[in-house]
């Protein structure tokens, strides 16, 4: 972690840095007040309802993550692996709150960067600044166009599209602690029907069923 | 629109102005190249699909904005009135394209700021940088929200969630181009079901129903 040459290589595995110039990233890195830390397994990194007030960028190891709905009914744990940056869009907007809870699975390394250098970063930065607007951006897009899109034709893909729905990181191993009552609510469907449909999946290797828990290995197989 | 001092204030409706000093926004009249705009009613603004190079600003008069589904099975017409800056978030990001149809229901007047002297306003202008951001920030946390939100109770919360997932103004008259059918379709009910849910509205007078066709004369009316 010492030489800056070995940051320059971390800090290009993210969008928000790619298409930097060596010059650009060089001054980045000897000009930007940046943090280094260091986790051992098991610690909590991130509550949910805690202000955001830097980009914390993983860039070793893995991390839980765990989403709860609005009305505590069902919650969501996701594994998310190095390179991440969780919820960028929390430094600014209307609720600067971290909505997710982040904890370590494995030993981690993480750089954090301040709101202040980060809008020094937007200032100076050309590049910076367009990297982040535009991934602002496309975020807006996909979520604006989801409304929009084919309606599901069988109860099947519409529990696929509540899956990814509420998942941060669209692959990867996920566990959903849901009541079948709850999904065949959400879903507007009847609890037996949604018993079949998923109890099929798990017929196709895709998921394993337990009480109130939906274990799904590997997300994106559900496309396929 | 030839003084200065109307164009400040013309701009100062804006969320992207807003906060802006008095010297600062002076700056930005003067130095900034801005188009002005006359469109007589009955006339395309901009059609779906074409590219966004440029943000608009609608200064006075109204707009009739339409959307088709993925799928072309249904469509949603709107009316914007000024003030009122359509997708801005089209200027960045992988789709710089605008997804809805615009055209003038009365005269309009309007301002452009092509995408190079919005980035230099972005550049130059603190302000006008943390407004952009905050703006596109709080648009994701608002989508990134949705799927989280609280179950819909009964088949009209349902009805009415549909209807404001499709609106990009979330007031005023709305016309919605669909069968019932396709909505029973998409929100997984019968067309039985479906047509006595909307019938209720209609003699709770929020909307009227016509043959592939309803009218909503005023959707915030839905929430009451």
């Amino acid at each position: 972690m010492s030489t800056p040459l070995h940051l320059y290589d971390k800090l290009l595995q993210f969008t928000l840095f790619q298409g930097m110039s060596h010059a650009d990233l060089m001054e980045v890195v000897t000009h930007t007040k940046i943090g280094f830390h260091k986790l051992p397994m098991g610690k909590r990194l991130i509550s949910a309802g805690e202000p955001c007030n830097r980009l914390t960028f993983l860039i070793n190891g893995t991390l839980q993550t765990e989403h709860m709905a609005d009305n505590r009914a069902y919650r969501i744990v996701e594994r998310l692996s190095a390179p991440y940056l969780p919820e960028p869009e929390r430094l600014f907007g209307i609720h600067q709150q971290f909505t997710h809870t982040y904890t370590t699975l494995t030993d981690v390394n993480l750089i954090t960067i301040d709101k202040q250098e980060v809008m020094l970063l937007l200032e100076t930065q050309l590049v910076f600044r367009l990297n982040m607007l535009n991934q602002m951006a496309t975020e807006t897009q996909r979520l604006l166009h989801h409304p929009w899109r084919t309606c599901p034709k069988s109860l099947r893909e519409r529990i696929i599209h509540f899956f990814f729905a509420h998942c941060q990181y669209p692959a990867g191993p996920k566990t959903f602690y849901i009541l079948m009552q709850q999904l065949a609510d959400l879903l507007n469907d009847s609890r037996l029907d949604i018993s079949l449909a998923l109890n099929q999946m798990q017929e196709d290797g895709l998921l394993t069923l337990h009480r109130g828990r939906i274990e799904i290995p590997m997300i994106e197989r559900l496309l396929m």
